[in-house]
């Protein structure tokens, strides 16, 4: 029986040690994240089914978990034409969808460019796999009411400190635009209607290679040879600044001017913040989401075959709840393939002790030695003094407590500060 | 239309500066916690349906928020005979339910008395009401496989120690046992079926006064007189031990030794941990979860109408799942409460900078000079120069920023480390 008792299906429980890393994790994330001037906000788990189901969260929305109405009667089912009738609220499926809805709430409220940083769970009804879940943590910022460069540059920078301080190391920021996919696909033949299947093959670029995506093409009837030859295109390597390597990697055919300047400025200014090379213009970075009005990026790890994040800028949708347009561009972190990655340092805290006290011990004179060693900043932990001392010891280790000493009816019977206390038996 | 936009009904959204207060309140909680030896876990904030509705959670249970299965077609709906029969999961109303099934799934992962913190939200359907929301922040501790006094006294030494870290003062500890007021009703001469009613009505002690007790009592047609006599007791005052307090309060009739006993030991070591008399023996308290099997008990607060928290020993339920009896008790602080009698103390961060730039600044100049501050640990924000300063000096300020420096394609003007800066503009 004990044995079927499990967490829902696709969910997890966190124990102490897991627990204690994702919470580690996420202190360096909203630190960073809030030196870097974003101001963190909370909404409630539940939006309204209509708002989550207004077309903002793309395929997503189908994988919502719904919450029924409260106070149903058998007659509302049978009155019910689809059984998402019977459900008023829904659990978020992501993060942007809430924040629209918090920026219209509170618009008036906010400076006139808002910088937030939203760290919370969503739930997606996906079938569970390896690393997939059907309750994980976004963590996102997001820039609203700024058009301009400045917006993306703060995201990058933001975001590659994040990494930095997690002691990642040789990530890169892919970036691209939507418009350039755009411009690229008419010069090159492709008509409109096919815009979507083609960049559907493009963003497989990584999984089944330039050749893959010129025959899925060619399968689909579509002018692979025509990107064959820009794939064929002769590239520069090994210039310095960010617009030289832009240039080097070959411009893609169609590209506005406007555009290109754009990105060239975001890549010189998060380079120059960040002191090295970071940005890498990629013609071929597409990002699902259709969403995405203009500037697209991830951040790749070698040691990961999926994007640790990845945003772009998507003006048309903040403003939706609102009805007026408002500028927007976010980057959302990956938080459950960050945590997969950061080192388990499981730091030993010379401070935790625990005190293995006597069945017999006056326990007045135990809960006053226990509080002048957490006035002393000791985290301290009791345990009753076993038979067989040696596994207690083990799993003390285990969870961080290596400094142990004995408290008997005469005093405590340890090392360093701790090897000999008389016990204050006074009452 | 952007009037009507707001979070479902009953739920809050949090701004950034309520948000920051927030967390750190949940700051100061955890680390409290865990320098008393508790370990942090994490459930899902769903479980299913059958475990919810197992009966441990009483009245709540039906408060709770049901997930509708997924992938139902409309033929479900005229098969089903009750409105919960479409779900198979539902949010969580409390913390102790999804405990027990942690407890269940993991135990031979946990050491034998294990210390747990639970810090997170819980959801129930209750009619919106000042100050009761349907989403809200519970904090438990709990320590399961203690049957000693210890599980008590380490659950409100750990819970005194946060509430005086927080800087509320003023505040006590009440304690009762259920088997004394079991004891006190049956000596009084109520018979075992109207113990619960008399419980109810005593339970109303602190909202309608002893006169108000003993008149429903009466008026349920139950032996209100045996019991006014009680109230009427002469007390002794001003006595130093807990015990000695304990026995001055007079004892209830029919008070069982052992229990007793009991209680005294917890007074006298919670006291002697806290260094001053905390803990007050409370013959009328109740708390009205009937799943509690001894101790109980409440923090109070003068400034507060309802308790900070609560909790108590309840052995028979940790152990459901398991279909084993496992000793446990456990302290719920109340968040909601709590954060709005701490303090708001803003703190004026002297780190915080804002740097308000031209709108033709070289962008990478002004990244340099921005990552070099945050290098420096300084919290930056950048804000484009407005026609009309003052408004824009008056929102930073409300946010923290009361430091604010020029950036021109000249350098900064700021005072202090930000008198003059000449902005590095090579590339």
């Amino acid at each position: 029986m004990a044995s079927q008792v499990n967490p829902p299906r696709g969910m997890r429980d966190f124990l102490p040690a897991e627990k204690a890393r994702r919470e580690r994790v996420l202190g360096v994330i909203r630190s960073v994240y809030s030196a870097h001037g974003f101001d963190e906000i909370e909404t409630p788990v539940m939006e309204e089914s209509d708002r989550l189901h207004s077309g903002l969260g793309g395929d997503n929305e189908k994988l919502g978990f719904a919450v029924l109405k409260r106070g149903l009667k058998a007659d509302d089912l049978t009155e019910a034409a689809d059984p998402l009738d019977l459900a008023d609220l829904g659990l978020r499926f992501d993060l942007t969808v809430p924040l629209a809805r918090f920026y219209a709430t509170h618009r008036s409220e906010l400076p006139a460019v808002f910088r937030s940083i939203q760290i919370a769970s969503v739930w997606r009804a996906e079938r569970p796999q390896k690393g997939r879940y059907r309750q994980f943590i976004q963590a996102d910022i997001d820039i609203i009411g700024e058009a301009g460069p400045l917006a993306e540059i703060e995201l990058m920078t933001a975001t590659a400190a994040t990494v930095d301080a997690l002691g990642l190391t040789g990530w890169s920021i892919r970036v691209n635009d939507r418009r350039l996919l755009v411009g690229m696909l008419e010069a090159l033949g492709f008509d409109a209607k096919d815009h979507d299947s083609a960049l559907i093959t493009i963003d497989k670029l990584d999984k089944i290679g330039q050749d893959g995506v010129v025959a899925e093409l060619r399968e689909k009837g579509l002018p692979g040879d025509a990107l064959e030859r820009f794939f064929r295109r002769p590239q520069t390597m090994e210039l310095l600044s960010f617009g030289e390597r832009l240039i080097a990697k070959g411009l893609p055919p169609g590209a506005d001017a406007a555009v290109i300047a754009h990105l060239a400025a975001i890549g010189l200014a998060v380079d120059a913040g960040q002191g090295s090379p970071v940005v890498e213009f990629d013609p071929f970075l597409v990002r699902g989401m259709g969403y995405y009005t203009g500037t697209i990026f991830e951040i790749s790890h070698p040691l990961s075959t999926s994007a640790l994040g990845g945003g772009g800028r998507y003006d048309g949708m903040i403003g939706r709840f609102l009805g007026t347009d408002v500028p927007a561009a976010g980057f959302s972190i990956g938080f459950e393939r960050i945590v997969d990655l950061v080192e388990s340092t499981e730091t030993t805290d010379a401070d935790a002790v625990a005190l293995i006290y006597d069945v017999d011990i006056d326990l007045p004179a135990l809960m006053r030695l226990k509080a002048g060693l957490v006035a002393e900043g000791k985290r301290v932990r009791l345990e009753r003094a076993p038979r067989n001392l040696k596994p207690l010891l083990a799993q003390l280790a285990a969870s961080g407590f290596t400094r142990v000493a004995n408290v008997t009816a005469q005093g405590t019977h340890g090392t360093g500060d701790l090897r000999f206390r008389a016990l204050d038996q006074e009452r």
